[in-house]
């Protein structure tokens, strides 16, 4: 996977997507991190988005059907970083992810996992 | 029933899925199912899915019906070892099971029914 990490922070997986990903790095990142989600038992995932300038609605919908697997493997998903921009256009394309919970940053992302594990 | 087994843990029934069901075998299991749960007042039921690898729409209906009338009986369902690659089918196809508890093995899923019990 270019332009991508995924890290283990306990239960908790970080990806950071550092720069533009190709519809298939896409469709590679689902893959890779629903199998880590089920190999460590992760009780969340969260998606660090701050490298990107543009959010295409591919991506968009890639971001919305990862957090549905997750939630299927027991892992919440959180999504941080967002830029205003890329807000502002998803709403424009009416691409308000539905599903999908949102944070400015990773610290509060990772409390936002950590203050309801009941749900995991 | 054919590639099933059903067992009672104390209050919890567990239901192991061995192979690929049948749409008629899926039906068995649902009226098989809650009938145990009537007859031994089940407080939960534990669906262990890890042996499948594919999970059709009809499968994911039946086991979204066998959540259902299991509530309406006062029993809470949670699926258990879905692999992350039928995860991410379940999500394409549309079907993220709502109102459906995952939990990824059989003793989280044990937890989950102990550790909430005031749902049940």
């Amino acid at each position: 996977m270019t332009n991508t990490s995924l890290v283990g922070l306990g239960d908790v997986l970080l990806v950071t997507i550092q720069g533009e990903l190709s519809d298939r790095d896409a469709l590679t990142l689902q893959e890779e991190l629903t199998g880590r989600v089920a190999e460590i038992s992760a009780r969340g995932v969260l998606i660090d988005i701050s490298g990107l300038e543009v959010v295409d609605s591919f991506l968009a919908r890639t971001l919305h059907d990862i957090a549905g697997a997750c939630a299927l493997l027991a892992a919440r998903t959180v999504v941080v970083g967002m830029r205003p921009e890329v807000a502002i256009t998803l709403v424009e394309l009416g691409l308000t992810l539905p599903g999908l919970q949102t944070a400015l940053t990773v610290s509060r992302g990772l409390s936002l996992l950590g203050a309801d594990p009941g749900q995991s």
